[in-house]
């Protein structure tokens, strides 16, 4: 088992990661502190790993709330589900809410739990990729708006987070090539020798070996901590794990929820941050490709839908054509492994991105 | 125009209090730091005062929202029609919310202020007593559950409070004295001379005039402000504020929110907690009638309702007859103006409280 500690002063906690962290009570059960606990979950996860949970919490009084599946269902109305499911039990302010699931699980949860009482503790258990190594870190929660997503939520950090990485073999394949993406993140962000080492083990961590799995989940979980003890409320180096956000939002937005999962936006996006970083002379045509080369190597997709032109990205970002370089700032690549966050881009040649489609040069 | 400074570090904001400070501009207008405001108020307080807040906003992009009035709407539900407005018209996280009425506003839009964009910036400008002396200062925002009060909620201060005695002039005579029974509230916690005060000038209170009205909401404001500065997130001597509270939200429980306004409720249970105090011989019976002939001055309820009896207030306290000393705290006066957080107390005497309904020895 691997722990990484997320460094915050006082609100400081350590995420264990290994295979079977699940089968080992005494872990959880150290961060729980009042004798009440109400595990939250969805209606595929429960019947896989509910009941694994609720054995670790023999004793105390323990509740569940079993949550529809689905990024459409991260709304302030699924949100009372919990505190409906809180108040009917009579959970007081010492209680604790267990997040087992994917990250929409875990930010209703974690939002739930900053709001409940004005604020209870709580726990993630990930069971996706993309939860392992990007939700469960950070502390920020929330639900959707219908105009925007994650509008309404709160900053509100764990007591711990379990990731145990045989959940992640009940996975859609798809589902882990979109975790894979915020790990190629990672290395894209700051950490070249990470992005080299993910070069060489793709293979593996898409066939879900362990070893290699547990070292890359630990390492994106470290950068992601790293980044986070440096700037918990976002403003300034944080919004470096935005790369890929702007388009991947834009196309999030213009194709509906669902279309493509987050990952996968966020992998195009990222494609679209090369081929830019590319056109702009920051790197080398090589370097673009090999952005793409290894999200192919993902299984991941990285072009944008063919549907999407320049006007429709522009609108997606709500940007007046006029005011872009007023209000945009974009996360783009000096080289690999050293991302910024930058106004000074030419807008002629954003407009060569947005509108490349298939012809990215990346 | 007087100022109190609540003072938490750099969460810090002062408080503006006399008759007319909302026909000042620059004292609003120092504390909005984007070009957008969302003014959040209900329909019984905008025919009185929107206009006059819109007035001070003139330049800036200045949305509005009209919620239903009455505590049944202090919902998550009532609380979308904010975000819902924030984000037709476009608000980004620069922009500031102002909150104009009553503590249900207030509360509501407070807390949509801590969990829009993760956190917003936002302005209260209370119109009745009960607010400008209780739920303006301290940064407890949120909103009730169906099965109880202020259930769901944040921690969030506001930039500044704007308090104008003038607005007081169109409240219902009922409100002004709910409103001076947590004003009597303050005197009891720490204050022996303010609640001496109070004695020798409530009927001017009631009466509204302007210069002893103004001295005791600052006071008040005051007091507040030093117990919150101690203890920001209730963890100790802030719970001092709920005096009378645990008997009150009983009655409020018991009798369903609208027979009797929360100050109402309050006033009964400071002389229920009078009455206990004196019986556990902590105040003599003259302090103890000094406390109900204070709160009949203000015009307010003394007694629980005669449908109430010992049984109604534990069951509505969640209490089993046989856990109260396990699990009950209760605000008790050591004398009139020092008042003690206690689990000291003689079960059989507070039975004695509970069920003498008229016969209060208070």
């Amino acid at each position: 088992m691997e722990v990484v500690t997320v460094d915050l002063g006082e609100r400081s906690y350590p995420i264990y990661i290994g295979g079977g962290v699940l089968s080992s009570p005494q872990l959880l059960r150290r961060h729980i502190h009042g004798n009440q606990v109400m595990v939250v979950t969805n209606e595929v996860v429960a019947p896989l790993y509910l009941q694994q949970v609720l054995d670790l919490l023999s004793g105390l009084q323990c509740d569940t709330v079993i949550l529809p599946d689905g990024e459409q269902h991260k709304t302030l109305h699924t949100m009372e589900k919990i505190f409906d499911g809180l108040m009917a039990k009579g959970h007081n302010r010492t209680t604790t809410l267990i997040a087992l699931g994917g990250g929409v699980v875990g930010d209703i949860t974690g939002f739930a739990a900053a709001s409940f009482q004005r604020g209870i503790n709580f726990i993630q258990i990930p069971t996706t990729v993309l939860s392992q190594v990007d939700s469960s870190v950070g502390g920020k929660t929330g639900v959707n708006h219908a105009l925007g997503k994650n509008m309404i939520g709160a900053f509100h950090q764990p007591q711990c987070v379990l990731i145990d990485t045989h959940t992640l073999s009940t996975l859609p394949a798809r589902e882990v090539a979109a975790g894979l993406a915020e790990v190629v993140k990672y290395g894209l962000i700051d950490d070249a020798p990470f992005f080299h080492w993910l070069e060489q083990n793709m293979k593996e961590l898409v066939a879900l070996e362990s070893t290699p799995l547990t070292y890359a989940i630990k390492h994106a979980c470290e950068c992601k901590a790293r980044v986070v003890a440096q700037d918990e409320k976002e403003s300034g180096v944080r919004a470096l794990l935005n790369l890929g956000h702007t388009f991947g939002h834009a196309i999030e937005t213009k194709c509906g929820y669902g279309e493509y999962v987050h990952g996968e936006a966020v992998a195009i996006g990222m494609n679209m941050a090369a081929d830019l970083s590319h056109r702009m002379g920051w790197i080398s045509l090589k370097e673009a490709r090999s952005v793409g080369n290894l999200l192919l190597e993902a299984d991941l997709p990285i072009y944008p839908p063919e549907s999407m032109g320049a006007d429709d990205f522009l609108s997606a970002m709500a940007l007046d054509k006029k005011t872009i370089n007023k209000s945009l700032r974009l996360i783009l690549m000096k080289q690999v492994g050293q991302s910024v966050i930058t106004d000074q881009f030419e807008e002629a040649l954003l407009q060569q991105t947005l509108s490349a489609g298939k012809s990215l040069c990346s």
